[in-house]
């Protein structure tokens, strides 16, 4: 499958998901994932999803505005660059992110993420 | 040695010499290296610099915001996650980017730059 159209899909599924029930993207790391969340470096998915629901707002939502990929090395991983909006609920402005993602072959066959790096782009 | 401090060392030194001589970059690349650039994919350190070189802009200096940085797989990786700004000589405003690296250790023990990803992050 194109590398370009799985990160797309991946990155969909990751803010559709994130928007809509934090919680669902537990699924999407494993024990030795690592989010390095402005600064706050936080591993595993327990402790990833924690950090992620326990983010100081309920409802928001991701606007993309560029995805680029590169694969990643032999074992199949993929590295994922994004760049867009988010919104917060009873915000007037959206905030500016930039995010990267490692994702790497499961045992299965899908994607999980590895690495996992995002900032807020303040102006 | 600290991995921060290796991935802080690395920007300071890559955007030190991209202000002063781009050229000089071709030695942190290697043949299978990747950059994407506002979405243009190339391959090869020679093509690499020649991009980088071609840029329609002589002076310019980046300066940097944020340095995140994680391990990347079992093979001495680094991925380095970088945000700042960026003057270019005879603009008033500077330019927001994101970048990311992945650095991965030479046959000498030193580093270079398998995977780049640059977007400019428009307001």
């Amino acid at each position: 499958m194109d590398p370009d159209a799985v990160a797309k899909a991946f990155v969909e599924h990751y803010y559709s998901t994130f928007d809509a029930n934090r919680a669902g993207l537990a699924t999407l790391y494993q024990d030795g994932s690592m989010l390095t969340f402005e600064g706050q470096k936080i591993m595993g998915s327990q402790n990833i999803v924690a950090k992620l629901t326990g983010l100081p707002f309920q409802q928001c939502q991701h606007q993309i505005s560029t995805v680029d990929c590169q694969p990643s090395g032999p074992a199949g991983g993929m590295l994922v660059f994004v760049s867009g909006n988010l919104q917060l609920a009873g915000e007037q402005h959206a905030l500016k992110f930039s995010q990267m993602f490692q994702l790497m072959p499961t045992a299965q066959g899908s994607l999980f993420v590895l690495n996992d790096i995002f900032r807020l782009n303040y102006a």
